[in-house]
């Protein structure tokens, strides 16, 4: 039986209990990046552990020390999940009540516990491809009756297929980056027969709330990963914000899908949530009542996850807002795992440290929206974000955080947040 | 006054004259992959060549010499374009007939000129980020107007934006690399009102033809490349072969652009031809009589290349194919540096190895087109290949060559080619 509890200081209404353990790289003053698994305040240094002999009892822990000494989790995810269980396992057991191994090592508890405080986080992995879905039916589908009204809300493929594009990888950044207003052309009246754009610093900037998930196998070019062994191949989930810039977006994306709309930024949590660690939160996706391919049929049926998520916009500087929208991962009508299958299934070959995000996660009410665009009916309405402040579209100064935990019988595992500052555009 | 003539066997109706000497990556037996640069049939071990004290006058190779040891050409490419072009003439001179450094040390000699013939050739550079224009006017022309009509072809953006999208890295592989057909969901009746799809092998695979640019200088995010610098940004060219299966992309592609149908795999020629060897075949670009907006200006008025491109299908294990279509990468309406300029004027970050696609290149008449889809007139109509065989899409075991080369005043310089053969689609 796991520890449940541990005698590092470690809220049990936290993130970061005993049950979560997620993988990170982190860095603290000019010493190199390198992996770490949070725990309360506090990162468990995995290199130094791996390396010290008073932990020669910690094999899965020992055999992966080259890997955590790496400044990405990439060689680590490689590893396979398996490893990745070992490497929990000896932590929670290391980590719990009971343990003597780490708690009653002075010198040992002085290398390997650093304060959450003093480090620096980095991106978890070197990204090959990013991937965005467009899974969370309730955004697809009111951002679809928002643009062509409910009776074509959404497209025919809708429901067999798990949209999605392909992202760009390079501006993905870790929470706590600041995200640049981007410019670009734009329509000053889209409904006009002629169009003429002028460019101009984005007046419609909005943010995405989505998870997005980290590949750990690489496949090879023609193989396609069946939909009940895609589990095998995710090292484990973050919270994605998929900065949007919708009247860029508007005006570029037909016929070939969006570019500058969407590739001046993304940001992500920087703590890897495994899927051990999620396991006791499964539950089902929406309910597709269209009649799938094979290729798509899960045999596990829980196959979400009930992560609460939770929006926050501050203003001037102030970290006092309310939380704006509230809702659950569970609201994707394609689950990862057929994201997975989907995207080999014509032999793209992923490689470990490919990210696919799900779409923008929304409810069906006010409150429960993923993104200003559903929240102000495309910009029309105001919303208020509490301390009396309104907003149609992010203003400059806006840091908006994203916030994601599971809580069932106790239990609690959660991402921590992603953030992210809007600068304004630059003088061009 | 640069060499024109070599020592070095070198057919001046070649590709590979003393005029181009292109860079790639190459090894011979169980050797690791290093960098090379083409001559004739020869490829000149810039390794070797650096690392030789009988070569410690080329101070410019000398320099790069860590680089030229690296498995792709990123160090490199980011080592600046008057290193390139430094590397370039030492290599000039002492290739040049007139020279006794090399043509006269016959153990130097020895070390440093490997035959072709001899080495395999690896992807030139590790490519962060794939970006696909869609540059080719007539291309894009011709299949609006197949899918829309002569009154709508083009959207109202085109003429405005270097329209463009995001694709797969993972997938692009280099010439001589087999393209297994993939298996997707297609619609078997695409003009029934209810949409039910089946999954099989592509029945609509296609090719498309496309000058490619390496990218050689990384940006920061939120940072745009001016379009009169974007030159300095640019390492390269080479061709590019983008198969589509043209059957699952038209169901899967509204509304966030191609995916399966794009990403299973994207063929690239190996030898990288600099800007400076292509630098005397600038010509204008299609005129664009829209008013663009400042940042997409150029003052370079000869603002792309006439490369002769040229595409050849080999069936059943031959070599005796005709050229079925012939174009020239002069047929874009916007150049390398316009895309270079746009895809970072929102702030998006490129890094040294991206890739950037122009689209596919077609002509206005039908052996100038770039895809079978073009000249089939949507796979209505039989194309005759040769050797008295007819395409609609491509069958299994057809090899498709795509050639380019330039010529002018007795001066040619030539990319090779790319080559790819269709493996049947796997069973499932």
């Amino acid at each position: 039986m796991a520890a449940t509890t541990s005698w590092v200081p470690a809220d049990a209404k936290g993130d970061f209990t005993i049950h979560n353990l997620p993988f990170g790289i982190f860095s603290t003053g000019s010493d190199a990046p390198r992996a770490g698994v949070r725990i309360g305040d506090s990162i468990v240094d995995l290199k130094a552990l791996a390396n010290d002999p008073a932990a020669a009892s910690l094999k899965s822990i020992q055999s992966s020390a080259a890997s955590f000494a790496q400044p990405t989790l990439n060689a680590f995810a490689e590893s396979g999940r398996a490893t990745h269980k070992g490497v929990r396992d000896e932590l929670q057991a290391i980590l719990g009540d009971k343990d003597t191994l780490l708690k009653d090592n002075a010198a040992l508890k002085k290398k390997v516990l650093v304060p959450a405080s003093q480090a620096k986080m980095h991106l978890p992995m070197q990204i090959g491809d990013y991937t965005d879905f467009y899974a969370g039916y309730h955004h697809a589908f009111k951002v679809g009756v928002l643009f062509r009204g409910p009776d074509n809300a959404l497209q025919p493929n809708y429901t067999h297929i798990p949209v999605g594009y392909h992202g760009r990888s390079s501006s993905i950044v870790v929470s706590g980056t600041p995200i640049q207003r981007p410019r670009g052309q734009i329509l000053t009246n889209p409904t006009a027969p002629t169009k003429e754009p002028i460019t101009s610093a984005c007046k419609r900037l909005d943010y995405e709330l989505e998870l997005g998930c980290f590949i750990s196998r690489s496949t090879k070019m023609g193989d396609a990963v069946g939909v009940n062994e895609a589990d095998e191949y995710i090292f484990g989930y973050v919270l994605l914000n998929d900065w949007s810039a919708r009247d860029i977006q508007a005006w570029e994306y037909v016929p070939l899908g969006p570019f500058n709309g969407k590739n001046f930024g993304s940001s992500i949590s920087p703590w890897v949530v495994t899927g051990d660690a999620l396991e006791p939160f499964r539950t089902e996706a929406l309910e597709n009542k269209t009649a799938i391919q094979p290729y798509l049929q899960e045999t596990q049926k829980k196959n979400v996850y009930d992560i609460k998520l939770q929006v926050t916009i501050n203003t001037d500087g102030k970290t006092d807002g309310n939380v704006i929208a509230e809702t659950s991962a569970k609201n994707l009508l394609w689950s990862f795992p057929q994201m997975v299958a989907h995207h080999t299934y014509g032999g793209c070959n992923l490689r470990a440290g490919d990210f696919l995000g799900s779409g923008t996660i929304s409810g069906t009410e006010l409150r429960e929206r993923g993104s200003l665009l559903e929240m102000t009916e495309g910009g029309k309405q105001d919303f208020e974000i509490g301390q009396g402040k309104v907003r149609r579209f992010l203003e400059d100064g806006d840091s908006v955080v994203m916030h994601g935990y599971c809580e069932k019988d106790g239990v609690r595992v959660g991402f921590g947040d992603v953030e992210g500052t809007i600068l304004p555009a630059k003088a061009l």
